[in-house]
């Protein structure tokens, strides 16, 4: 079977844990029987293959139960930029693979089910665990709203952006973050109601900030350059601006030059946003 | 000037401090110049009127700088249950006094804006300071949900209600809340998605339980009669069903049984949203 799958930006901003947009970079992961275990990997993350231990595979086996399977990942998505490629991988690996649920498999691969919902159903959508088992729910998305992503060379993987988290956070944070996300998801629905504030947060992009100095001068630098909010896409370091749809050239060549100001190497990304999600064919 | 605004149902689980639904319950204040301050009052809270310690008093004085002014005030809003009422009152007070924006005078008394903004909107809003000033967003709400309000014979002071959170939450517990809130907004826009688990909260239900030990039995019996979820109106002591629109009736009759079985004296309420919020006449 051949799967496809969009990356997708999680926490945008107030969100932690919750919110992911599917964007339009693909994994596409096609799995047939075979004698032993082989994966070959193209394009993004193609050097990270070592058969048995490649993501693909792990999920590949734990659904079907065997490495009997030739696999093969195409992918458009960096890795660990905070661009959900592992739980894209993981559910077009899953699905691939013969998986009726997906999500639920994509999930456990993560831990969280964000940016996994995401990727199966496409488009905003808002993920939590419910009782063991992940309860998504599709929000509505202005699809006049452009996506510009500042995408540094230079990885930031998931686990140590969440070990300089606090356990304990103050009640006032809590609730700061439940106000920023219903400003968030109102402006998401109708870009005429986005204002900058609503990508504030206070329950992690300010504890990364350390593993990313040059984020607070980038994210300025968005705003600056026409976007109507800024924020990190997941785990960062890659940051994400939300801007009127006809802005997105004059936004990218303005983050291309702050880029190049801040020293940091990397790309900035035009994106759109997925509205399919998981897509899956027989071969 | 006459103002009218209606009563509110803040939080509705998760969203604690953001969120407020508007409902059919109003509190009507009349304004005129007059030689020397005279309050008059009607209805819920009419034992509670002093003159000058009068809330509706104290807000008209702050808008119009001056004390002679006679100043009727009927409600049907209960003082002191979670429904709001001082936030009515004194976005109606304000409005009845002449204030341009009704909204900041009576955010400043309450201390934070969800109610306030519910009484001005009208409806489903989100309400947050965004730098010093309130920001109100309102959000889609199904038409078809019906709401069921237990209202015990018992005040609950929001300030006490208060006091009993703690200052410090665990991060788990404030990503949960997100989570929540998101699931709740897709079921309050779509009561097709709405789950009882949508009202969950770990910010401020479970810390509140000891000042209304016969809570849990309660909410437990609105799943019983049929509710699609409950949860605390504002700081309590009310509690809120929400149900199908045609539901209510029963879910009515039933949860006036649970209040006599639970042994607490009160009434059972069938509440409308109120989509016009505030409404303001020359006399």
């Amino acid at each position: 079977m051949r799967a496809r799958a969009p990356a997708s930006a999680a926490n945008l901003g107030p969100g932690f844990d919750v919110l992911a947009l599917a964007v339009d970079r693909y994994v596409e992961v096609d799995i047939e029987p075979a004698g032993r275990l082989v994966v070959r990997a193209e394009g993004e993350g193609a050097e990270l293959a070592d058969d048995a231990g490649h993501l693909a595979a792990r999920v590949a086996i734990s659904v079907v139960g065997h490495d009997r399977l030739s696999i093969t990942v195409r992918s458009e998505i960096p890795v660990a930029r905070g661009l959900g490629s592992s739980a894209a991988l993981s559910v077009a690996a899953a699905a691939a693979a013969g998986s009726k649920d997906p999500l639920s498999v994509a999930a456990r691969v993560e831990g969280h089910p964000e940016n996994a919902a995401a990727s199966v159903v496409g488009g905003l959508v808002a993920a939590t665990m419910v009782r063991g088992a992940v309860r998504a729910v599709r929000l509505p998305f202005d699809t006049g709203l452009g996506l510009v992503a500042v995408v540094p060379d230079r990885p930031l993987p998931t686990a140590r952006a969440r070990q300089v988290l606090p356990q304990q956070v103050a009640r006032a944070d809590a609730t700061f973050n439940l106000g920023r996300m219903a400003l968030l998801l109102a402006g998401l629905a109708d870009r005429a109601l986005l204002v900058k504030e609503a990508t504030e947060d206070r329950l992690h992009q300010d504890y990364r900030m350390p593993l990313f100095p040059e984020a607070p001068q980038l994210l300025a630098r968005f705003a600056g350059a026409g976007s109507l909010a800024a924020c990190w896409s997941g785990a960062g370091p890659t940051l994400l601006g939300l801007c009127d749809g006809g802005d997105t050239g004059r936004v990218c060549a303005e983050m291309e030059k702050g880029l190049a100001d801040a020293g940091v190497p990397g790309q900035v990304l035009v994106l759109r946003p997925d509205l399919e999600g998981l897509v899956v064919d027989a071969l």
